[in-house]
């Protein structure tokens, strides 16, 4: 959020950093500036115009009010208010309108992974009306916090560092012990689980790409199957979709349409070994969609692959990009 | 290929190797004896019944015809007959009756991805009549053969034997030129592309699941789009399926039919984390199917995520069985 704010236009001004009590007294380095750390109060926001969220969801839930009813414009990172009908749900490629319609004073910030597509998708959606999408994720570490970064680099060491050092890496066998973070090895596995358990085995992670994509697009009838993986990426979620619209589609219109759209790039020439991956969007803003094809049993089907940063597109840049759509508004 | 001629019964009588005249007079072990590698010729086949074809296409072109004019079952991995109307393509559990009608004298394995999935899709066919499928594979390294397993652990070592050297996982940067067999690096990325270029931007390894599918089912008018996707994983190929049926389906009965049928294993416990992934399906021989849900929006539709040993099942047991098919016939 630092490294965003710090780079991205300022329409910042003043800038308070705000956390719990125990990270509260910290210098931090915001645009260039030392920036100490203020304890969490309903006076802390006293003053603020914005505030952007990026806490556990329990924390927003009682904390996003509490800013809120001091006219603080609360963009919240969290999925405390992502499905509450009261908050819009913004991305502001696809529906900036939303965030001028905000009854609580609180606009959300959808899910890493929805966030990861939804830019493509919207613009697609745009020109020929999505009906039906069924999405295959490819989710990194970092999806997982810190946490699930450190498990996969530990990993890492024990598979790759025995070589270093003279062994096989089939010489090493990571056992369940190993998984840290994600319950079994991330290493030279993909594991087909992200989130919490929700009814009839699907994960929470799956249901937030179908439910928020149905609210970012506006669309509540779209059928939307998703199965969430994590595989050993450190970070850039990538995810291949297939997407059934009411129009036909033309895949080099469609590829037209996303290198014209703000906030994509197409990179689409397999011929030449060029395809939206993890290694070259890490630490980069636009979502990079490629592999657009035309499903070949059915002319109004796209199939294709996308690719976002997890941690800026992901999280930090949208909510960046909320703050400078508001600041732009109020100008 | 030699591994699961000496572990499975013991059909065999005399086993001979055949290979290029470079490979010839070496010695290697067959179920328990050394067999003395003969070279290719029109008379190696002399005698034999049964012939299991482990070469490059343009090999099984020139000499699968050679063997099976000389009286030879010929039980052939490459490509090169997949799609002739004259050759049947067979899986065991799914299509065995195709294995008696052979014109040509040869009988033709599935790809490795196809068959990473296809006992579960036959399963399911059979229940419920598959009409429409999309498929998002995880595919692990060693399905581009020795070279790609050595591309994928010569990355990991720079990557995991810098941080057992001291430094720290984000301190080393693969490079393109890192990539060996694969063009990118695979290792901390995906790469969303497997085999060669055909038209419209689909890759060979995308068209294989399509028609193979189709040829296996005897569904010819299936609709199919899958997207391929190379993972860090050195063996085990998964996919994400989104299968579409024209019955309504009940994730409890798949789940029961499945656990019923040969070949398969379902593990199917997300509140425990248990679920098909590559660290547990290699080296073994079944088709692990879980993740099974029914799609919240389309009661004709099911998503699943199934796991295969690409080496195993993906290609020297599915052979093996075929030949076991054979001779039970002849008996």
């Amino acid at each position: 959020m630092r490294d965003v704010v710090s780079t991205r236009p300022n329409i910042w001004g003043d800038v308070r950093l705000i956390a719990s009590a125990r990270s509260a007294g910290r210098s931090l380095p915001v645009r260039g500036k030392q920036v100490q750390v203020m304890a969490m109060s309903a006076e802390a926001f006293d003053g603020v115009d914005l505030a952007m969220f990026d806490v556990p969801d329990e924390v927003s839930a009682e904390w996003a009010p509490v800013a809120a009813s001091r006219g603080v414009v609360v963009i919240d990172k969290s999925g405390a208010f992502r499905m509450d009908p009261d908050v819009p749900l913004v991305v502001p490629e696809v529906n900036p309108d939303a965030a001028f319609s905000r009854p609580k004073g609180i606009i959300s910030v959808p899910n890493c992974t929805t966030l990861s597509m939804i830019v493509v998708i919207g613009v697609l959606h745009h020109a020929y009306r999505l009906r039906e999408m069924f999405a295959a994720s490819y989710q990194a570490a970092s999806g997982a916090g810190q946490a699930g970064t450190e498990s996969l680099y530990d990993q890492l060491t024990m598979v790759g560092g025995h070589r270093a050092l003279g062994q096989r890496p089939g010489d090493v066998r990571l056992a369940v012990g190993d998984g840290g973070e994600f319950g079994a090895p991330l290493a030279l596995n993909v594991i087909p689980w992200a989130g919490s358990l929700r009814p009839d085995g699907w994960s929470s992670e799956e249901l937030k790409i179908r439910n928020e994509t149905r609210k970012i697009l506006g669309a509540p009838e779209l059928r939307i199957s998703a199965t969430c993986v994590r595989v050993p990426v450190v970070v850039g979620h990538s995810l291949a979709l297939h997407a059934v619209f009411e129009a036909e589609v033309d895949a080099d219109q469609a590829r037209k349409l996303l290198s014209e759209a703000p906030g994509v790039v197409v990179t689409d020439r397999p011929e030449a070994g060029e395809y939206p991956m993890p290694v070259d969007v890490a630490g980069t803003d636009p979502t990079v969609v490629g592999r657009i094809r035309r499903a070949m049993d059915d002319p109004h089907a796209l199939d294709l692959f996308v690719c976002g940063d997890n941690l800026r597109k992901g999280a930090a840049l949208n909510a960046a990009q909320i703050a400078e759509l508001m600041v732009a508004d109020a100008r």
